[in-house]
């Protein structure tokens, strides 16, 4: 039966770039006999000037009832930054629980990394980031605001449960791979939450037996994802780390334009989401020189998520067919334009 | 007049370390007529072992009278994570008010980096890492825990007096150099914290016309620190982003192995402390395996804070004239011992 997909554009490269993803959907879904519906909701930047809402509560329903939501991206310098991020983004993972922020860090074969002689079997790992509590919870305050005597605070709430899920994905995900979970933390200094942590990481690894496990120091995290990320499987971490070294692995296999996303909720409760991890990109939006392969590889995620792997190895092996063929990986210099490059990833999963 | 320097040596490999760095400087007291006084302090793990105090309060009081400190490195498998770093190099940052981490980020000729053709010309810059405040001092707490309602916070702390004085310091400093000075944090995200940061950062540059500025996010700047370092010349960020970032920073300069840092009291109200930014290494420790040059250039850092900038550049130029001719970063390709290193660096600095 129909599966129904709420696809969210939003602003800047996000319309470009989903509209190659859902080609690519749809010339899956015709080769495997998928049924997808998509659904079109105009959020971001113009629907807030002229509504003065970012996501208002009857949309939300609506967005709860689609099997998954497939994002472009939003943020625009005509809005005043955060509010987007925050009131879209940030507020439908947490609203729709979508615990598990899933990030592959891939290097595919024929992009060039900034690493020198990386080669793609060097770097095949999975960052799974806590994606509803943390730093993320917007608690914190001031006092003395806009005195000499000010004081700022910002708080990172943790909780056993909201860890320990987090956590147990890994360690699902670990088996059907190549059986390595990483906690990355700070709990030298961090010592209450990194205690948490630490503590609900060794206690889901006692009932692995047969993974096996590391902790690195967020710091450390960052220097050995340049110099060896081979020595990483699956990545568990908070929100905020989460957020830092996935920029860094994304730049590591080849650059923001290529790194996908899957905003995870997986007991099903409401719908997963999935996005590029780049952002709406002002500057070079309506050229034609924003790289979708992000967008693509979400929604290989997406198909995954919704049941249908060989639909979704499809647009993985397409992406995976063109991106040899660019001179760069974004730009006027990609020697491919934005909606070329979404034909020719449709008719490498056709053809197959 | 004689100067006293407090040697803190430490563990694992900062012995071996930090006598390269005294050997240099010794050679840069004879040859540009320095008085410099060594006083060993044998703090970190067996002193911990034996006492059970980290810093007992005379010694500390002791230290208090150097007119700077070395210092190499603490930790060991013997004793739980965090007790040295935390009671011993963070305790002494916040009690000697050191709130200018200072971590030059450069690559030096000869040197090769993780990123694929990256010239000493595109990386040269400076971060400045608050201090003395932030995620780092220790707040937060826990309910219920050990159960499955357990909640751990972790609270950031920032006030305006320690903001203002760092950044302040960026700015001073960017005069002496491209005159350009990057915010990083997560404003968008940590509204609180980051608005403090942010206002600050807008205040202090309204007083410099002359120096331009940007704001970048913590997890763009690990993009950038890989892919595109030259943008950089001074960034100023707070004390856990610093920690993140400082350590990419080393990874792109060629390795943790030689990368320095200096803990600065700008006011003099009591010693800056200088350590490499890498750690114990307890594997490598007493095989002649570790490379010296982040004690080294931490040596010249301090000797530039003392008032001798001829001697400081002769330990960076001795570094620079032996650097080329090691056969790996670090372990036994080195291709000459620790030793070895210093002796050639101290050579390189008596023959000029
Ligand atoms: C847009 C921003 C709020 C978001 C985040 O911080 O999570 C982005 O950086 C990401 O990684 O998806
Ligand atoms: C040892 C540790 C506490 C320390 C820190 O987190 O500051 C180290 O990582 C550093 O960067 O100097």
């Amino acid at each position: 039966s129909a599966q129904r997909i709420a696809l969210v554009p939003g602003d800047g490269i996000g319309p470009e770039v989903t509209a190659q993803a859902v080609k690519a959907c749809d010339a899956a879904a015709q080769r495997f006999g998928l049924d997808l519906v998509w659904e079109d909701y105009e959020l971001g930047a113009d629907y807030w000037r002229i509504t003065g809402q970012v996501v208002p509560p009857d949309v939300e329903r609506e967005l709860a009832k689609a099997d998954a939501i497939l994002f472009g991206a939003v943020g625009d310098p005509s809005v005043p930054p955060g509010v987007l991020e925050r009131g879209l983004v940030i507020h439908l993972r947490t609203a729709f629980d979508q615990y598990v922020n899933l990030r592959p860090v891939k290097l595919l074969p024929g992009v060039p990394s900034p690493i020198g002689g990386l080669r793609p079997e060097q770097c095949d790992l999975v960052i799974l980031r806590e994606n509803t509590e943390g730093a993320y919870v917007g608690a914190g305050g001031f006092i003395h605001r806009g005195g000499p005597d000010e004081i700022a605070t910002q708080e990172s709430v943790n909780t056993r449960k909201g860890v320990e899920r987090l956590i147990r994905h890994g360690f699902r995900l670990a088996l059907t791979r190549r059986k390595h979970v990483t906690l990355v933390h700070k709990a030298n200094i961090l010592t209450y939450a990194g205690d948490l942590w630490q503590r609900t990481f060794e206690e889901v690894a006692a009932e692995y037996p047969e993974i096996s496990v590391e902790y690195v120091h967020v710091d450390a995290m960052c220097l050995y994802l340049v110099t060896q990320p081979e020595r990483f499987d699956v990545v568990v971490t908070d929100n905020l780390f989460g957020d830092i070294i996935t920029d860094l692995g994304a730049a590591v296999q080849g650059g923001l334009g290529l790194a996908a996303s899957g905003n995870l909720n997986p007991t099903g409760s409401a719908p997963s989401m999935f996005e590029p991890v780049h952002g709406s990109a002002p500057d070079i939006a309506g050229r034609g020189w924003a790289n979708p392969a992000g967008s693509i590889l979400s929604a290989a995620l997406m198909l995954e998520h919704l049941g249908h792997p060989e639909a979704a190895r499809s647009l993985e092996d397409g992406v995976k067919a063109v991106l040899p063929r660019l001179g760069a990986m974004r730009g006027p210099e990609m020697g491919m334009s934005t909606e070329d490059f979404g034909d020719a990833v449709a008719a490498a999963i056709s053809e197959d």
